[in-house]
């Protein structure tokens, strides 16, 4: 039974957090520095992006997270470090100041970093403020440090659940941030998750390997692969349960918890999705391959043309099935039908490849919602994949237009 | 020696066009109804959309062209003709009236649709104007025949060039159209190519197959590979060039004729993209490899946050390095540099993978010009590849937001 609790990263046993304002931002009333630590040595694993031009902390993060094992994380935002001459001088820096005052070696310190591409960062503010970030770390400073992450995110994104490992209590939280650049491929924007359940680092690689398969491998706001894309996992052991090493009812559990994290951080990264007003959500059954479902879910939530048609709740499925021919996938079009589903009513408006007759004003009312679901049968197997968008408005253009200055 | 000159589709000799408003569209000041035709016989070769959804029109063209003989084409716009029961038999129709009118096989008429998907077609307005449609058809009518295929364009898209085969002068012309839904796959929107050179069937089709890799699959508004792209291309043999029948001197210069001509178009195309205020043209060199250069030119022209920043005049080069890096180009990243070109200035924002500094105000004004070149020098071999596109803007969203009502 997985139940959503509240608390965030510092929802599992061991864990603080905290976030501040420390001057990366020139806006002092927006936090630019995130700090998540656990009280004891945790394993480790994390994801990033298949980006050729990856971001300085992300080769960083690597080499501190090889063994295995690690302790905190360092997370700035307003300044991407990337592409910067001395880039990876910084973030070693970085997690040398936060190992410094935590006592710990900074081989145990992961550090990402997000906000602008190819402008220098500075250690001096965050020097001047490792004082307060440390000092003001708690129990209850999740939502400090989902803010101090944040970029052009309108809210901050935190997750946790509790479930259970042969009868012990466990719990799972996370933070994540991310609204534009967004396509992950291995990973994703931002997201940092904590555990307090015993698992390997092998194991918690694997499951981590296989979950962003259907989770943020599956989320796009435009089709803009960052090149900062961090996914990581601490566990720290805590929860006292038998050790989760190799596969079973146990690593099944552990899947379906973070599945879950994961799952709810998608629909949240893609509802804030850059100047975004309505989430899509795009359900394909009926695949003969898990790679075909796959496809078509991830090109109808990506195509410009129908995210610019949801915006304007206009039920226009020829777009759909243009997306759904042109996703790589091997279809029949003449089995494919497609409905809109929201919280307003349900709407088919194409059976076996053609259109069915439908009342446009009754579309108008059921696209309005916030949510959409755009389901897609495409009538020959027995595979589906869901993936989440957004859609496209001004603000996006709005936001993207003079995002630097 | 190739020239531009003007005629569009009727300049080589034996050509006559026109177009007409018939009825498929309510506004009776937008022509719906276009027609070409040759005097004589044509040597006929096409490219087509790769789409699994393929509009009915093309099923037909492409039986209709199989013989590599053609003689006349017919084009609706206002309608795809895509995804309805009996679109098949709608686009033989269309073909029959041409044929009864012109005295010619139907076999010999090859046929497009553009428009909305998934709406039933009828050919009783196309009866009903195919007396004036062919009544009018001239030798100046090509600028009819392309006002009558655009949708959502601005501006009609028309060019000619004449040529020498042999010490012979040829003519070559065009009209094509597409502003929305513009990613071409191994073909394009819809393209009509007319010329009275003489040529083989077979040495058409290789010509339009080799071209299309360096033009229109080149070309994208917004990564929506169209369900109706066509590009045909008709040789009527008028202007008594010894014939190409094989590769040597005269394939060469007809490659270059017909790649002045395509080139010309999707340029026009991209500054015509649906909302656009700016042509991108992304120029790579120093590639490894022909396909990394593409891939580099294409990557960086569709990036949507690219795109949005092109449309603010903000000089945000770490996205055209994070499009690079995410291109599937195999690249060194700290080799690459990158510098915008327009006719106000010369901008260099990046050498070897990171920043150099810049004067923000100078980038300001040099990307206000209506036309940006992005130039990428990869830095490692000796291939090159252009790519076109378009800003993206409020006016994309607003023309797609509602498009069918």
């Amino acid at each position: 039974m997985i139940e959503k609790i509240s608390g965030g990263v510092c929802a599992p046993l061991g864990f603080r957090a905290n976030g501040v304002h420390c001057g990366i931002r020139k806006n002092k009333l927006k936090k630019d520095l995130a700090l998540i630590v656990s009280d004891v040595h945790c394993a480790a694993a994390g994801v990033y992006t298949k980006n050729l031009v990856k971001g300085a902390p992300i080769l960083v993060t690597k080499e501190h997270i090889k063994d295995g094992f690690a302790q905190a994380v360092i997370v700035n935002s307003g300044n991407a470090n990337t592409c910067n001459a001395d880039g990876r001088e910084i973030a070693e820096g970085m997690c040398l100041l936060a190992a410094e005052k935590l006592c710990l070696s900074a081989e145990d310190v992961l550090v990402a970093s997000t906000g602008v591409i190819g402008q220098p960062l500075s250690l001096d503010p965050m020097r001047e403020g490792m004082e307060e970030l440390c000092g003001g770390l708690s129990r209850t400073g999740s939502s400090d440090a989902a803010d101090a992450i944040m970029t052009t995110d309108t809210y901050r994104k935190e997750v946790a659940v509790s479930f259970r490992l042969g009868g012990k209590l466990c719990k799972m939280g996370a933070v994540a941030k991310g609204v534009g650049m967004i396509c992950p491929n291995m990973a994703t924007m931002l997201c940092f998750i904590t555990t307090d359940a015993v698992i390997s680092a092998e194991m918690l690689q694997r499951a981590l390997a296989e979950d962003v398969k259907s989770s943020f491998n599956m989320l796009s706001v435009d089709r803009d692969t960052s090149t900062n894309d961090t996914l990581c996992i601490l566990a720290n052991g805590l929860a006292g349960n038998a050790p989760v090493t190799q596969m079973g009812a146990d690593f099944r559990t552990f899947r379906r918890a973070l599945h879950t994290v994961t799952v709810a951080l998608c629909r949240m990264l893609a509802a804030d999705g850059e100047g975004a007003t309505k989430l899509l959500e795009c359900r394909v059954r009926g695949a003969r391959r898990q790679r075909d479902a796959r496809l078509v879910a991830k090109a109808v939530i990506s195509s410009d043309l129908l995210k610019a048609a949801m915006f304007g709740a206009d039920a226009n499925w020829g777009r759909v099935l243009c997306a759904v021919g042109y996703s790589g996938a091997e279809i029949d079009v003449g089995k494919v039908d497609v409905a809109f589903r929201t919280e307003r009513g349900y709407l088919p408006v194409c059976k076996g490849g053609a259109g069915i007759p439908f009342s446009e004003e009754a579309a108008k009312d059921i696209l309005s919602a916030s949510e959409i679901g755009i389901e897609v049968d495409l009538g020959e197997g027995r595979y589906g994949a869901t993936a989440w968008g957004c859609d496209l408005t001004y603000d996006y253009v709005k936001i993207n237009g003079d995002y630097r200055t």
